[in-house]
């Protein structure tokens, strides 16, 4: 094939808050696939989080992302080109095909989605590794009961969105934390959660938190870590289950940040915590993504799309989500020129 | 009864380390039992860390001391007189009687205790509330497996060096951080740990532990907090499992000390921390108490006890143990008379 390929490359390893500068914008040819590989044309671009960490030289839980390499993450696409007999040209697919317009993938490595179930772009998000992770790190660590208060940080993003209303479904009182008043009028107009607050406005968060929480917190899903964990690990319920999913607010720091210690109110509470990947739960991917499609059929979970245009936006969207600025699941959509 | 009972009170609330002007000897008239109640004398007092807690206005766990009162503390004791058919003079008991030579307790907080099974000392030491502590929080908590490694912080305490055994018995290799040169000698020559460090020695000990668990930490029992658990949490294997059991490096602050965040780790790691209250546990007594009675017997486990003499050496006594003097269990020997 002869068209261009256009893709983003690390080009320096940002030091605190990426910058566009951090990133460039590369030409090539559109690559062919060989035996056993699918060639793909993207449509979304799906950006997380927890990337952040690879675009440091060493990364905790994942391979750094190497300087000059087009930088990795989860995309959707339709088959252009298969040299392998389980896709064939127009199916649509989900996989790591980082963030170009084209790519080439081991079949092995493609999920394929089914279009007649739900927009493509849920495969990012609530049909998607989002979805898998508010499912499996809210059951399986927290164990939600039948009128417990629950409490998630990052309430708006992805994942944190979807955990608020799984806790709903199992008869929860959710308390959603965001960060701007917006977010927090969303979640309790349009998600039905019980109560929401932004840490970021004026006034002790801590008492805010208390007001709301006036029972204690027996169930906490963390994407952000810091002083929202602060605040709500001083609140918790005899037999509290947290669940570390994510710590937004640490992952531009250059050294760790300083935080008071307070692992003596997880011994008076008896509470559990415990950190999550999703990489733990991938032999249940199948049941997992049942579930959520059922409970997005039966209209009992929604989602939200913020959806930046182009791969050329992608290094400013990704700056952007690591503000904050995003309300629900971070998309880049690729043009279809 | 005409004789006097001594005891100590709690004179005032200590800032930061307690002072021995902080406890009061006090003077008393030995009390009468009720109907339902015994009256007991005291042989051994049981010094505890968490008691430090129990001295401040508030206490996250247990009820504070009033100032003026008898300071609370489990002891051994033997009944002088009965108003409960359960117990006779002679018995021996165990349970909360307090920093006093006399006291009066309902019968049904008392245990009776078998002094042909061991030294009654046992019953606040191995065959009692630490042994137990070390036996559900390392086996409910830690599930140690076969050729795990297994690190335990207050090593030579009363709670650590039991833990440290009952890891070996589940085949782990074991590593125990204690607080002085001595202790971790004890711990290797006559414990049987494989390996032991001096926190307090010169050096990088976040390096030193590294170098004696290669391959990273499975299980880990906290008793101490502070700057050795955060070296730890740097060194953690995959799935593993932390029981929080004790903060003694953080007692005797006045305001939560500041320390570096990590709960990335525990992401990282799928790590999972659990604070233990041994009273989750109450049900469990009678069967902990027998497995710990058997490895005792069969010689799977040794103890040391710390012992103080006389009522009026309790208050340097307790103040030692919170400064890491003791090695083993810290007990006080009530003269008698």
């Amino acid at each position: 094939m002869a068209e261009v390929n256009r893709m983003i490359t690390l080009a320096s390893r940002p030091l605190g808050l990426p910058t566009v500068s951090d990133f460039e914008l590369v030409y090539s040819a559109v690559p062919s696939p060989g035996p056993g590989k699918v060639l793909v044309r993207s449509v979304y671009l799906s950006l997380d989080p927890y990337m952040r960490g690879q675009m440091n030289g060493a990364c905790r839980h994942a391979r750094p992302f190497a300087i000059g390499a087009v930088v990795g993450g989860r995309a959707v696409a339709y088959v252009v080109d298969s040299e392998d007999p389980s896709f064939r040209a127009g199916d649509a697919v989900e996989g790591m095909l980082g963030w170009q317009e084209f790519a080439v993938a081991p079949a092995r490595e493609l999920r394929k989605i089914d279009p007649g179930l739900a927009p493509i772009s849920t495969a990012l998000g609530v049909l998607g590794i989002p979805g898998l992770t508010a499912l499996f790190g809210l059951m399986d660590i927290c164990d939600p009961r039948q009128g417990e208060t629950a409490v998630v940080s990052g309430a708006a993003g992805a994942v944190g969105m979807l955990v608020g209303q799984i806790a709903k479904i199992r008869g929860c009182r959710v308390v959603g934390v965001a960060g701007s008043d917006a977010k927090s009028a969303w979640l309790l107009d349009e998600l039905g959660f019980d109560a929401a607050l932004n840490y970021t406005a004026d006034g002790g968060f801590e008492d805010r938190l208390r007001t709301l929480c006036p029972d204690g917190i027996d169930v906490y899903f963390d994407n952000v870590g810091g002083a929202v964990t602060d605040a709500v690990v001083q609140q918790l319920g005899m037999r509290a289950r947290i669940c570390l999913c994510g710590e937004l607010s640490q992952y531009n720091l250059e050294r760790p940040e300083m935080g008071p210690r307070w692992l003596g109110q997880l011994i008076a509470k008896q509470a559990r915590m415990q950190g999550f990947l999703i990489s733990g739960h991938v032999e249940r991917f199948s049941e997992g993504l049942e579930q959520l499609a059922t409970w997005l059929e039966e209209g009992k979970l929604k989602y939200r799309e913020d959806v930046a245009q182009g791969l050329e936006a992608t290094p400013q969207a990704f700056i952007g989500m690591l503000q904050g600025k995003n309300q629900g699941k971070q998309l880049v959509r690729l043009s279809e020129s």
